[in-house]
């Protein structure tokens, strides 16, 4: 983050019926079924944007839903595209928001970030810098993913606050005097990352928190001082780089933010993944200057 | 479920490292990556004890993290074993604990349960009769699952009360005199279920409720006296058919029982699949007993 100057996650959420010309033209001169075409289709776009966008961002953030839609195919579009975002420099994401008992988190993160043993040898996961993860189930439902975070110096970012409208009704909801459930979520995350900080002092274990609600962001902040809060919500869902400084107070490091349509709309409706370029150095710079003049 | 006298859910989460000897025996003649050829053996595996086991079942429940685990082979494998359990005449009940703010949780319910348009043609996605939810983003971030299961016939299990060891952490916490989170999610489930009444008086919008807690279910059941319980936790968890009673209160079609350890454990044993038989059915005769006991 520091060596682009950027906390710009680009979001990867492709929808087969509006990916770039070019992937779609490239991937209609090539055989196969239409999961097959269309999957590769998506590798295309989704490798253009990054290519195109790199420079302005430290990570990418992967949809997993919208590769899994497009099945067999979709899945091994996704490792590829992982791959891309490797080769760029950037952190990948994979958002999954998964979460279950502890034999099965143990298999998604093998999945998602480690590896799994086979009579016919190992065969690797998607390799992900960090994942995305549900908290309903609670802390021992979590730890096989921060162990398998922190075994490759990776890390987990766990909802506390997600930005859907309805949100609030599971979230928020709390009796007169008593904490909402988001609060609860915060300190189970603080707590699991208090044995993974680092030299920077931030911990390996993050929160989702809603960029579309800037008035929770100092308390939530303040629950969670070393955790990096990964924001999405900015831009067509209406929230907005310069109301995200108190995610920042800790350091420029503290946040990432998390943007997909602002991104790569442009992109979509030049025809050209060079428009992403632009909308990921506009955020780039709106969202470094939030975090310094924080500092 | 009446023609089968049986409320048993065959559960499946293949370990590539732990599967019937023929499969990986079969599996082991054909050539290709070690990914292609672990998915292979899971899916013969998986059809193997599909075959022996589904005259004592009503439903097949694949946990979709031991597929994930195998990339783009292993959602094809996971695909195949969706079929293999529709011609076997089972309910197959995609179990990923999914949940994503709307547009994203619209694109999970076409990879379980929809079509995908794309530019190359619809690319269907794997057909689950029914699939597990995580409530944690609330009421809107269900809808999509909802919709996209009523539309053809399907139905959805939401995460009321899990099986974990730590799922009391979040689900149950309340403070003096307030209600549990379990209770909110409960009738969060009943109100999603009330416009998908079916004849039966029973409603697509079901609840994942740990067979581990009798002592939850009387209550529960009453919060939500028109949702199909999926029950999990059966035999090796420590759950005992015979105290579940209350879950088949409304009849002997209102729960399921996912078993997994306890029906593939024994097959793993003898080496043979046929062993799941046998343990299969005397899960279905106790169960069915509970259940027409208590009517």
């Amino acid at each position: 983050m520091a060596e682009r100057q950027s906390q710009v996650a680009l979001g990867l959420d492709p929808d087969p019926a509006r990916l770039l010309p070019a992937a779609v033209a490239q991937a209609s001169s090539a055989g196969g079924a239409a999961a097959d075409r269309a999957a590769r289709a998506v590798a295309l776009h989704c490798r253009a944007l990054i290519q195109a966008a790199a420079p302005a961002c430290a990570a990418v953030k992967l949809q997993l839903a919208c590769f899994e839609r497009l099945g067999g195919p979709g899945w091994t579009a996704l490792a590829e595209v992982c791959e891309a975002g490797r080769v760029a420099g950037l952190l990948v994401i994979a958002d999954g928001k998964r979460g279950d008992v502890p034999h099965t988190a143990a298999a998604y993160a093998q999945a998602l970030m480690g590896s799994t043993p086979t009579p016919f040898g190992e065969v690797a996961g998607l390799g992900a810098d960090a994942i995305t993860l549900n908290p309903l189930l609670g802390r021992d439902a979590l730890e096989p993913f921060v162990t398998a975070a922190r075994a490759r110096d990776g890390g987990t970012f766990v909802l506390v606050r997600t930005s859907n409208d309805g949100a609030g009704e599971i979230q928020d909801a709390a009796p007169p005097g008593a904490q909402p459930l988001r609060d609860r979520l915060a300190r189970l995350v603080d707590e699991l990352g208090a044995t993974g900080v680092g030299e920077t002092g931030l911990a390996d274990v993050g929160a989702v928190v809603a960029a579309t609600e800037p008035a929770l962001l100092a308390s939530l902040r303040e629950a969670m001082p070393r955790a990096v809060f990964l924001l999405p919500g900015v831009g067509a869902q209406g929230g907005r780089a310069e109301l995200l400084g108190p995610a920042f107070a800790p350091g420029p490091a503290a946040a990432l933010i998390a943007a997909s349509r602002s991104i790569v709309g442009p992109a979509l409706e030049a025809g050209t993944a060079e428009a992403a370029r632009i909308a990921a150095e506009a955020l780039r710079a709106a969202a470094w200057d939030v975090s310094s003049t924080r500092r």
